[in-house]
């Protein structure tokens, strides 16, 4: 019975002609270079300030997708949840999630349900798997840095973590911080028409910005060097931060980019990203340097500079 | 430390260059009608004779795909590991996952790894995606059993349920009852080859031949009747049933499919079926029957008719 309940909740939501076929795997046309990824979402509450597992589940693969500059096409999506869960809860997930692949513009065509025993799992898992097409010509890789490139970032840092965070805690803040949880294909969609060489994109989620930085350096073997008076930090975020004891640039993001362009091409693709919501906040906050081994600098803001190192461990557990 | 550990074990044993570029999403080139599939592995216990969890997901994905009749190329997985499970069963798991990903001949390109803590998840869960390419003309679905149709079953009912129910039950009988776990796209590939009329595939899993069958026939707007004597049975799960009051028509399978193929392409499907190794046992179990409402029925042994209804709730909960 709970099985029924889940598959017409879902059914009803997600409603599109290729799930609606319900066979063992969905099928539709498409030709080119495909992206292909998946993500599990644990994150702990399940609603939080901004958003709730579902919209999260659903930005988070498409943006995965985004970030090889696919556009995001469609979208399939497994349920683990713990008996007794609450309907209304489901119906609540359900329904933002679909309200983000609307906003996505993609499809949720597939999906699995599983319901385990009370005390097998916490709540509710989301795992998503996401399919997008690769435009002609697009080549964007984490390894693609080159010294020269400018580094710019969507908008402001660690707005996710401290939403979660705080709710997890139970805190009041005087203003309330949201998660930033979004999908960026539309930003990353924009960022192309103005330039062919936007080299490298990531979305800093897991250990923040401090972690894509790292990878990317490592990846395409090069420096990058931050401004720290440069990144966009909301005053709330950084005064949570403070309280907290937490680093913002560990932590997490889910509507944020970080990108590597061209210098040449680099105030193009800033003046494109402004004219979306999505990139409304963006700024320059760096260089790609020359180096003998991997290395992320932040300059501070009074002028010295020090190593920021790939976050250790998990910091913020089930905070996506 | 964990995160980097999973992630060094799983890149280690997938091995493949897709999956090396460690970008947001695996890229690749296709074109075509894909098949796109997900599904959530929570079967507990985790290790059960002739399985495993890991060699369970990748065949359970794969099969799907298989089921419209896709050639299986790419699967993605995502992990949910609870913390302190033991690095050496991880091992074991990833290992047993990348030797069914050999003989599906398909390549693991995009994971994702998830950790919680103790108490919030069992074990492990595995949640894989799938894409695959289905050959032109070939257009295999659930709604597609005509009237006159015939049913032919791969081989036994009932092994992957028995063999993890005993496990669970820490049940041992005379003779060791194994899972048919194991991946079906190459049993497909031979059965397409000899007939354009293979017109259903489905892999009876969850809720077994009975809950596959009625999802035909609903699909379908037909009745299907299946002649007991004539289901392949192994007389060790049959005897299994009898002492656990278990239908070996409800028990999951993991290595078998059920086909509803026209009459006149039946003999030469069933011979192809019985060149491979997983349809080596396969027989012609039943026919297609016009009907004003959808109906399964079971010939008994005896000669009378009973009606098959749907598994109602889960019989035997985290059997896959």
């Amino acid at each position: 019975m709970t099985q029924d309940l889940v598959r017409s909740l879902f059914a009803a939501e997600f409603d599109n002609s290729i799930l609606d076929r319900m066979d063992d795997s969905a099928t539709f046309e498409l030709e080119g270079r495909l992206a292909f990824t998946t993500d599990c979402h644990v994150v702990s509450p399940y609603f939080f300030p901004g958003g709730d597992i579902g919209r999260l589940a659903l930005t988070g693969t498409v943006n995965d997708l985004a970030m090889t500059g696919a556009f995001p096409l469609y979208v399939a999506a497994g349920f683990i949840i713990e008996e007794g869960f609450p309907r209304e809860s489901l119906g609540r997930i359900a329904r933002s999630m679909q309200e983000a692949a609307a906003e996505a513009r993609v499809q949720v065509v597939a999906g699995d349900t599983k319901v385990v025993e009370r005390g097998a799992a916490d709540g509710i898992f989301i795992t998503t798997s996401g399919l997008g097409l690769v435009p002609p010509g697009v080549n964007i890789t984490g390894s693609a840095a080159s010294p020269g490139d400018v580094v710019i970032l969507s908008g402001t840092v660690g707005d996710h973590g401290v939403a979660v965070m705080s709710r997890r805690e139970g805190m009041r803040f005087e203003t309330a911080i949201e998660s930033d949880c979004a999908p960026l294909g539309e930003l990353v969609r924009r960022m192309l028409s103005a330039s062919d060489r936007v080299r490298v994109l990531r979305d800093p989620t897991r250990g923040g910005l401090a972690a894509a930085l790292n990878e990317i350096a490592a990846s395409s073997g090069v420096a990058i060097e931050i401004d720290e008076a440069s990144l966009p930090l909301k005053p709330e975020v950084g005064a949570a931060c403070e309280v907290l004891g937490l680093d913002p640039l560990t932590l997490a993001n889910e509507g944020k980019l970080v990108a590597m362009v061209d210098p040449e091409d680099a105030g193009r693709v800033l003046a494109a990203m402004k004219t979306s919501p999505m990139g409304a906040a963006a700024a320059v906050i760096g260089t790609v340097e020359r180096a003998d081994r991997p290395r992320v600098y932040v300059r501070t803001a009074a002028g010295s500079r020090r190593a920021l190192m790939m976050p250790s461990g998990e910091q913020l557990p089930r905070i996506c």
